[in-house]
């Protein structure tokens, strides 16, 4: 590959992605301006996006609909399931399993840890919540792929670096901590605080214009 | 203001204010090195969001924490306390109560509704839940400024048009749809799919060299 893709542009793949899979029983072609009306993107910016990509448009008309899901399902990985392992079965966790949206989506929550043995050997879902002293074994066995992070933001960077040692490179934080990781693994933060904070922001430009 | 700062600019800014906050006891100074080690964020990126917003940084010394935190807390509006409405109390929404730590951020959840009648009068943590259908008179009484959405994406769009008709101009929206508002309201999407497929591209990256 040539020059490294921003990461901006791939956080706005899966928006693609999911625009184009909601547009693909209304339409074959869809152009650069309903993509961006729908996405509040601007036309000229999705273009450049893809571009990154190939050549997918066609000129003066937009994209075909299936093609381009298609591209982008071979671009982001969505082309087979991942297993997913959850870690910190708390309430949090218990609604991260629940979340019917991520079996469809390819992603399967296929084991769960905690650190609390009150929590091991109990069953949440389908699954039995296991002691994470053994999860190197599980990541192993079960080619476990990603990691989702739901602990206290205290426990956030020794878990994380236990996934890390075990092989794990793609991690879901969900604790409120800025987890610092060798530059070949990658974490998304979840963070309800930094998003908050980012609103705000917006609130305070509306009210000080 | 002059141009519009963009987004992933302010998307970080959060990020700085809560690295600086943890090293505000450790030290008065801090490079732009430091902050973007701990960050993989690089010190020239830094330096160029920083300074959309003013001179903050001493030649080849780097920042004094505790003048740029106070100038983040003004830029991000975190100088005042936000009252925040939930609307969704299922699992997921009670997570996001018991979240103890949007309280020490400045962010207090005073109003929890949902379009459930068998959560309607329940209690939850401190809140009564009430029926979405007095959201209105809600928001004007308990300025409220925030709305946090987790409902289920089906019920997501008109949960957030309510939001806005009420007046409310930033959304935090846990819901996995891409809803569509006015643009001069906010929508901060935190979506689990949307993260595990950028994610995913990064681990596609890595087996494919």
């Amino acid at each position: 590959m040539a020059a490294p893709i921003p990461e901006v542009v791939i956080l706005r793949l899966p928006l693609y992605f999911r625009v184009l899979t909601l547009l693909q029983d209304e339409t074959e072609i869809v152009s650069s301006q309903e993509l961006g009306a729908r996405l509040q993107i601007t036309p000229a910016q999705i273009r450049k996006d893809l571009s990154y990509f190939g050549k997918f448009g066609i000129q003066g008309k937009g994209y075909k609909v299936n093609q381009l899901l298609g591209e982008l399902r071979q671009i982001l990985g969505l082309d087979r399931k991942w297993s997913v392992v959850l870690v910190g079965v708390g309430r949090l966790g218990r609604a991260i399993l629940d979340y019917s949206t991520l079996g469809p989506h390819g992603f399967h929550i296929t084991a769960a840890f905690d650190t609390d043995p009150r929590q091991i050997g109990k069953k949440v879902g389908q699954l039995i919540v296991q002691d994470i002293a053994v999860l190197s074994d599980a990541v192993k066995n079960q080619d476990l792929n990603i990691g989702i992070v739901a602990v206290p933001p205290s426990e956030a960077q020794e878990v994380i670096d236990r996934l890390v040692s075990c092989g794990i490179k793609a991690i879901l934080n969900y604790a409120p901590a800025a987890p610092a990781v060798h530059s070949d693994v990658r974490v998304y933060n979840i963070d309800p605080v930094v998003a908050l904070q980012t609103l705000t922001y917006h609130l305070k430009c509306l009210s000080t214009p």
